[in-house]
């Protein structure tokens, strides 16, 4: 399984593509940040995210796009772009047909870390254990869009092997 | 000056165009109410309101578009879904180089009412009367998208002409 995901943002939204399957090494196929200029329109920033997350959903061909739940934050006008991005990040994904799963922060902490409440360092820190990686992914996104990406391969495997068993399981009824 | 006033939500999303001139009468072009199921994911809903705003640009070819500003409500998923339906909005404007302005519900319902603090359904008698319809525009959402654009052909127009006037100004010097 191949998943591609998106930490939203318009000043900085991570992306970044693993692959893998539960139980099985991932691997880290690639990672970047698209950074958009402050002193660009909304509309601008929003089309040079959407022109990005298209280009790497056709070059990358993941199976599904993970996306952060967005929550409000102390930051108004920031939860603003956060949701906008992570809106462009659903369209593209609805677009070329992928499902796109949303995961909470405490999710994404829980899932490579064990602790919902894990800081950034300890995320960065796994998310180069997990893709044996040389070093900690920067800047943060990169990092979180990893972990988003790792946190769909495990956690979309198993909710995948339980409608499968739920499937069989009602096939014998 | 013809706008297109976008009045963004997932569930209801209100489009109305408008034209006309600060100190000449308005004329109302089309209005209508985009409706997307909460059944249907996020992206098929953002595909769909973004299928539908392409259209009514191609369709009724406005020189602006003006959306409402978002701002932190008591309902952190209305308040999402609506930031979301925004940023369609201004990407779709931006993809045909159309300029989107933003304007706040008070900005809004003074320019239309003279009152900030006026309520829908006087909100709605002022569009009413403004573009001399036989009818308050239904739902809310069509009633305020068209008070959106009559806000834009306004403020705009009077943004237009400061402008010029400080270039002749600059011009001069």
């Amino acid at each position: 399984m191949r998943v591609l995901g998106v930490d939203p943002g318009l000043t900085r939204c991570g992306v970044g593509v693993v692959e893998g399957a539960p139980g099985r090494p991932l691997r880290l196929v690639a990672v970047d940040v698209i950074r958009t200029s402050s002193q660009l329109e909304l509309g601008e920033r929003l089309l040079a995210i959407e022109s990005v997350l298209e280009k790497w959903i056709v070059e990358h061909a993941p199976d599904s796009v993970a996306v952060e739940r967005v929550f409000s934050q102390h930051n108004v006008r920031t939860v603003m772009g956060t949701a906008q991005a992570s809106g462009i990040a659903a369209l593209v994904a609805a677009r070329r047909g992928l499902p796109v799963a949303t995961h909470t922060p405490s999710e994404v902490k829980a899932a490579v870390s064990g602790n919902g409440r894990a800081d950034k360092e300890q995320v960065a820190f796994m998310v180069m254990r997990l893709l044996r990686l040389a070093g900690k992914p920067t800047p943060a996104d990169a990092s979180d869009a990893l972990a988003l990406a790792i946190c769909q391969v495990w956690r979309g495997g198993a909710a995948s092997r339980l409608a499968a068993a739920a499937a069989k399981n009602g096939a014998r009824r």
